[in-house]
């Protein structure tokens, strides 16, 4: 198990592949690229998100870890855009 | 839907080609050239902006999201720089 | 009409040709030409600057927007330098 | 021994081999790949951490030092991403 | 007529050729060489600067103006160094 | 004598030499790497630190000073990472 | 005269030939070299910092100013490291 500290969020990338029916994801012209996640372990300050959310943050935000063969991301709750 | 977190705001970009009939917009000379957006959706803690309205905000602020094949830009509203 | 929000200013610029009768303007040496620009609207936090006031700002500071094809500066309250 | 001040964590990294059966641990595509460690004394800010628990910490984060052979990382607490 | 804003300054430099009989002046090995000046106005903030008071701050803070022919500084308080 | 001022220390290096019989010391892979030092004197808002305790604090922070051919350290005590 | 300005406090050098006998000063390897300087005025914000007192302060901190044919420099009292 993994538990985030403070306003920490864990997220788990959703396989991109589910996006869009087409494949054709995430053409964005923009400088940061967007991806979609979910939550899997939130820190004891965080205020808006909840488990299990699907939320948007950016590419470049946080760190990525490995356990249990299995890779997460742990970003700040204010590196968290939004929820979709 | 995109809802997004704290002082967030989700814009839609107006089409240029419905800004002037001449089609000539944005000749500006400044170093950050804004575009005018509609708002779609706004965080919790927004405060001078409403669904709707449209506003001007720099076009480096913000990132873009392409969600359902369509593309949205989310910003913080301290990055807004005006209603028109 | 443009409304900008906070403590933001939008400014017209005035004309240069209209600053001196000899036409000469702005020799200055220093590494910021500041502009004469006259005050055509202001957000809600703005404190010491009232509509059509003449005010300095630094040329670098804000953005410009064109909008019906004139132009204007939005820039910060704490960005204006002073009146004259 | 060694006793961090205010909000700083010592830690002592969990050797790499023990991590995964198979040896193959942290492909992490990420800019910061993080690294598991033990708590071995805590500063008296220090708010969620305690003694012996096993941290995430940014790999680049703090500092190394060795006493009596043994190696060390001392950081700040809020450079611990997560327990695990 | 000039009026700073807030916790600006206004100043006018006093001519180089008037500090010293011996005209040379700011042999300074410095990084920055600063300069003497009048106060000419002063902002609504501004705490321990009063009016013709003769100040030092550095070459590089402030913002030069034009205005009638006649040259001033722009800064705020906090860069001017002391009161000579 | 030196009197530190504010939340500053004074240390003083203890010799290298002294730190391990094997004379093998500090082979820390890290980016920065800290050593052990005496404290000598203290400022008077210094908060945990006390005279003649042994601390460890990165090589590249604080001023080297050299008075009646002794060297000294000062260092803000933010930047003193741990006593050993 | 010279009056600094809030937290400032004037210092002039102590010629540096009068800090040892044999004239060996500042072999330091430190980055930053200090020198010690006399306390001539303080502005109405200095704590610790009296007149007369000999501090060392960073070589690169502050700005230099010459008056009278006299050279002096001007720095921050938290610039000020510690009394000699």
């Amino acid at each position: 198990m993994i538990k985030p500290l403070a306003d920490r969020v864990v997220l788990q990338k959703i396989n991109p592949e589910e996006k869009t029916a087409s494949g054709i994801v995430l053409p964005g012209s923009a400088q940061e690229k967007p991806d979609i996640a979910e939550v899997i372990a939130i820190g004891k300050d965080v205020k808006e998100i909840k488990l299990k959310e699907k939320v948007v943050c950016s590419k470049y935000s946080g760190t990525e870890i490995k356990i249990n063969n299995q890779e997460y991301l742990i970003v700040k709750e204010e590196d968290i855009l939004a929820k979709v």
